[in-house]
């Protein structure tokens, strides 16, 4: 069995994938021409197979997830996607053939939110897949969304639905919970594709940069992110979980397993937006992701008590033990 | 034994490292803003134990090497570090003295080469240590440094010694070979620190952007690198080995032992600068460097023969079986 190395792993499974910027993958570096007047936001995350993702995965929904949780940052921070540089630490034994469907994954990805990749670096390793993506985007010089501008008085909101990614893990992993088998085919199919392969809310940026006064995207469970919100912003915030947005498939695992709604409002990888706005702005807020095809929720609203955070459940003060899930 | 959680550690050892566009690193973001009529240079390197340094290395060395790599990137292709991305996957059993090394290193290489951390991650492995920077910077709007410019006619240059680096491993690692020995304290003190700590030509970045027509940085040795260069700008070359410079302890190494001279030639790890300038930019192009404190060597001549690198030695002509040191 012969593999390619690692100038013909390029030239044939990544320059398919760069821009113009990427200078078809053959020099040293690559290219960003940032528009004048705009600034570049930076954002990066590392992945590791046996942590963050399954090592027998889909190649394919491997390098998508990588991508788009890049790519979900930049849609919180009211970005519009530039590029992308990844750096491979493939596992001995790999194949070309996995190497394909990776590429396939990843192409797909970055087409759909016109974000080339520009450079990068393949290496081996001893140990297991490790991924890293640092992802480019512009905004107009001065605003960036920042987590740091929330105001007392502003509303909290939250995109689609939450819970997802994190019962979706447990609907995928290896080890099926009993309420699994309780739920349709769809339901299965619909919570694993949410862990799977999260769509970034790439087609927010432009409202958040207009109507939040802060946004960040929820990839740590909603209790924990907002906790790290309210403490850049020095505020606090009233959440009622009543309003916390949850799809069928979510809603029916709780009533299987009441217990699960811990896990939907503290789990990770929703991959969803959560922000603040101020009253005035909240209609056009809303009307503004409406036409992007986005439904928001609104969950609460920003108080003056700094990091303090208090949850309300059918009228009563709910207290989380763990906040955030931590990858670390 | 506690060790930090994710949020404490960014705050003891890498904030501080972090200029104004990384926020404090509190944000899911870092942001650059990229003067007007600059275009930004991006390279990114991935860096994993026991495949491109050892494990037990100095912390400190390790990080010190892994951003200096990069930067020698930028130098090559005439950019003015902006700043630096990474992404760190720790293995089981780290500790905090290891880490506080680690951002030590980290920190003094940024200062030296005026590149703040912008961003990253840190996540946790259960394979080797893992590192992936991503490294930006500025130069005017079409005047990156290319691999595609060099002109039958130009001349070949390197900047500093080479071979130091790939003689220095021999010397750092586990196993030393017999040569090691007649070499004096100093002579090993020296190649082994080329090795662990590459000094990024930084100081040589406008000089090149004036005056080369080509250039790349020399990581995987001189012979492999050239064949890249040539191959990129549809060109061939004519090289004097006995011209290729190297420091007074690499020469008693391969006095003592002959067949180290390919391994010089070969072998990765130089981080020096390999560049084309024109006849008449040349004299423009050394006095520039001598300007700033490095020395060029003329070592050859590009010849319009597409893709062939001749090699002379003492007359003779030399081929190497091997060209590249691949760490893939």
């Amino acid at each position: 069995m012969s593999r390619p190395g690692e100038f013909e792993l390029i030239a044939r499974y990544f320059a398919p994938i760069a821009g113009p910027a990427g200078l078809g993958l053959t020099d040293d570096a690559g290219l960003l021409r940032p528009a004048r007047g705009y600034e570049l936001v930076v954002t990066a995350d590392a992945l590791v197979a046996g942590v963050h993702f399954f090592a027998d995965d889909p190649p394919a929904s491997i390098a998508r997830k990588a991508l788009a949780v890049n790519l979900s940052d930049l849609a919180a921070k009211g970005a519009r996607p530039d590029g992308f540089v990844l750096t491979l630490a493939l596992p001995k034994g790999w194949t070309e053939a996995w190497l394909a469907d990776f590429a396939k994954g990843l192409a797909a990805m970055a087409e759909e939110g016109a974000c080339p990749l520009v450079g990068g670096d393949t290496v081996s390793t001893p140990g297991p897949l490790t991924l890293s993506i640092t992802a480019f985007g512009s905004v107009p010089a001065g605003r960036m969304v920042l987590r740091s501008g929330a105001k007392p008085g502003d509303l909290v909101l939250v995109s689609g639905t939450i819970g997802d990614g994190a019962l979706g893990l447990k609907v995928h992993g290896p080890d099926k919970p009993d309420w699994v088998v309780k739920l349709s085919e769809a339901g299965r199919s619909h919570l694993a594709d949410r862990y799977l392969h999260p769509r970034p809310r790439l087609a927010l940026a432009a409202a958040l940069q207009a109507h939040a006064s802060a946004a960040m995207d929820i990839s740590d469970g909603l209790v924990g992110d907002l906790a790290k919100l309210l403490a850049a912003s020095g505020v606090g915030a009233e959440i009622d979980l009543d309003t916390v947005p949850l799809s069928d498939a979510a809603r029916t695992a709780i009533m299987a397993a009441p217990a699960l709604a811990e896990l939907a409002w503290t789990g990770g990888d929703d991959y969803e937006i959560l922000l603040t706005t101020s009253e005035g702005e909240y209609p056009a807020m809303v009307a503004a992701a409406e036409a992007a095809g986005i439904s928001l929720a609104r969950i609460g609203r920003v108080t003056s008590d700094s990091g303090v955070a208090r949850f309300l459940e059918q009228g009563r003060e709910r207290v989380f033990a763990q906040g955030s899930f931590a990858h670390f």
